[in-house]
């Protein structure tokens, strides 16, 4: 039997970095990732945001190829080979993979590709007849799409994401079941080649968890890039020939062909089948296991981390969470990770990027807040780049300029968030932020002209209008 | 006589900001404009950055499409467009400018458009025969490029920046005298277009004021990219047909042939013949007015900001300096604008970016500083770019973990500086940054992953080796 100081199940984001962390701290610790091939990386590198990307980074540039006059550049029959595609996603994924491989290696935890099942508070079956035994079992082992059950479901052209990154040519009518984050960047990816879209979402607006003036300036540009986005709609059936039936909230009824329908309605916790209930290991009535502020179970020694706990489903929140419980383990200070200053993005164009709270949170937090806004369209950089759609939107603290929330709808938003991320780590405010001099010509200057906005003095935009 | 309480001379991203600042705290403010034509937005509106970019944007696109496949994505004979290119570039500039004198309405800024000289300490006389008169008088003239006195200077086809942009055509051998930041947009930009480009450079490196690990990368990927760069050379004349000779250190010679020689040589102060003499404003050898840190000359009320004053000529340095001095002015709380915390860029493919010391400087000041970097190709976005090349590189103090300077060669770089600039100026940590969850998969991440570098336990670096 192999005993380990540590032991963490699942090779996601959130596990493998864990692991090595451990490592890092002098812990002996092995990782057990069930999926040799396709492993290591978890849903986000193999299944998710890493190969969506590389999908949405070839189809943005055809997007601008077709566009390229505007440029002064012009060119002929602009093709895009799916497979070609696919293909150059699939290695991507191999790369980064095989890299995730030689950091477990030189940092010096051991790998184990085997399905784990707790037996005891210490103990792990595995599927290959070994037993390995730990002081402390990290759970990272994530989450999969969810499957709603309506009539049709079963039938060839509904996909999941999974599905849908795999597909090997390119759909000409695409319906879209849910208008969250994976739906959102799937239609952005098939609007940029041309294909017929259609977004169906159950709630009164796409992208629910943004602030509303982002989410409706994204849903205006989806329409104008010729999708169909249809809201608070609920999917009734999936007839053969994909006739895919939605119900309004007055009960009638109409009906959309597709060639691929994509369920992207959620995800459900791997949760089922890894001794949980053997050992005692808390879930919620959703299926996510029970975890205190530093991703503690009930049971001692037992952690849980990443999509597996449901505290936030993203990629970078079990990272953060991983470097805790990694922490917490070798016993150096770590405190909980604010989930309110985990950022989230969208990989659309403009891209969208938020982090804190929006204004309807901080309407409803009871706190003495303003808003500011500064319009891309003042923004010469952006310009430059034939992109100045969007906002930079601020929600600050009237006493104290703390930014309780930063909205981004902007080229590269998804990479200036992090200078509110930093700021707001460093509990720095919005006056430091206005009198840092960015430079000039650059998108980020945006984010210090919406600084200017909250006080009144933003040099790039029209005089304010009297404040009621 | 109009009667101002203060008045900008000349129409800059130092001059407006300035003046639009001023009438915001309720000055009444003229500024004056020589150039009714193209000059609000100064030389980097005009004939600077902003041109210079939309250039860049255009020939970036044409490099990317010709190198798609790469990405799935074909297409047939790619043209660049010169003229529309050309066309493109004036509308951009032509729609800030426009907006700038929109800005100056609607704050009541009164816009002047002639050249000014000074009188005395408080009075202006117009070449439209108006006298105005003043409170504070703020010199923002910018500056122009240095023409350097060799043979051939004249020739037809030896161009400075201003000229290389109203090129009609694409040339197919450009030799750019100078390897600063001016100089290396431009090889970037032809190489780009697939022209020869040959850079001469008096100094051992390119691009100088970069930490030397930032721009000997990017003196290797400009070579790469087809560019001949010859450093430790002076130019010693140019002969008809474009025959450039250059001198090495041991005096040998050579010569290159060009269609285009681009002199990009520096820049001088628009100091002459503005009256600095007659009222007794005290000037530098070089030319430059002198100041102290609010940016003030020797004569009471009068101030000098931007490239006039020479402290570093740079577009949002000058903004900076015009905000502080309208600050100053209005009697408000300010104080002198801290050169080492303004960033610099340079738009090539990568970007590069830095703030505060390089490493030489670092060493040469005596602190106890710590060297860590983090290489892109570590970094999952820029793999899906397929721009995984290039470095964070940051500096910081051992003691505090202040950041002292961080140096960024990757894709929007230009943009992500700004997070390190607002981070000193919230006076924040290299742990701070650490601790800040950066989004995934963003090229932003390698900026915290340069953090953890510096703690030495970076997950997604090998395991360093023993530091000596």
């Amino acid at each position: 039997m192999a005993k380990f100081e540590a032991v963490v199940v699942g090779g996601g984001p959130g596990g493998y970095e864990c692991a090595i962390r451990l490592a890092q701290y002098g812990i002996k610790t092995a990782l057990i990732e069930e999926n040799k091939d396709e492993g290591l990386g978890g849903t986000c590198l193999n299944r998710g945001c890493i190969p969506a990307k590389t999908l949405l980074m070839s189809s943005d540039l055809y997007k601008e190829m077709k566009e390229s006059a505007t440029f002064g550049v012009s060119c002929d029959n602009i093709a895009y080979d799916y497979k070609a595609v696919k293909e150059r996603k699939c290695n991507v994924s191999k790369t980064l993979r095989n890299g995730i491989a030689g950091l477990c290696k030189s940092h010096g935890v051991e790998v184990i590709y085997a399905r784990a099942v707790l037996t005891d508070a210490h103990t792990l079956s595995l599927s290959n007849g070994e037993t390995v035994e730990a002081d402390k079992i990290v759970l990272a082992t994530g989450s999969q799409p969810a499957r709603i059950p309506i009539p049709g479901i079963d039938l060839p052209g509904v996909v999941d994401s999974t599905g849908l990154l795999d597909l090997e040519e390119c759909p000409k009518k695409v319906v879209i079941v849910g208008g969250g984050v994976i739906g959102i960047e799937f239609a952005t990816h098939f609007t940029n080649l041309g294909v017929e879209v259609t977004i169906l979402e159950m709630l009164d607006t796409i992208l629910a968890p943004l602030d509303a003036d982002i989410s409706s300036a994204m849903a205006a540009k989806l329409e104008k890039n010729g999708a169909v986005i249809k809201t608070g709609v609920r999917v009734t059936g999936i007839a053969e020939g994909l006739k895919v039936t939605y119900a309004a909230k007055d009960g009638s009824e109409s009906t959309v062909d597709a060639d691929v329908v994509l369920m992207a309605g959620g995800r459900r916790p791997n949760s089922r089948d890894i001794g949980l209930e053997k050992v005692g290991v808390a879930t919620t009535r959703r299926g996510h296991v029970e975890t205190d502020g530093l991703c503690r179970t009930n049971v001692p020694g037992i952690y849980a981390i990443g999509d597996l706990n449901g505290k936030m489903e993203l990629a970078h929140a079990a990272s953060a969470q991983g470097l805790q419980v990694a922490a917490h383990i070798a016993g150096k200070p770590c405190k909980a990770v604010d989930l309110n200053k985990i950022p989230s993005c969208v990989y659309t164009s403009p891209e969208a990027a938020m982090v804190g709270m929006t204004e309807k949170k901080a309407a409803e937090s009871g706190r003495d807040y303003e808003v500011s806004i500064f319009g891309m369209s003042g923004n010469g950089k952006a310009m430059v780049m034939g992109q100045n759609e969007g906002m930079v939107k601020l929600i600050t603290d009237k006493a104290t300029g703390e930014i309780l929330g930063a909205h981004l709808l902007a080229p590269r938003a998804t990479d200036m968030i992090s200078e509110f991320v930093t700021l707001m780590a460093a509990e720095g405010t919005v006056d430091e932020l206005a009198a840092a001099v960015h430079p000039h010509p650059t998108v980020s200057e945006a984010l210090m002209e919406a600084a200017h906005v909250v006080h009144g003095n933003c040099v790039h935009a029209p005089k304010p209008r009297k404040k009621k």
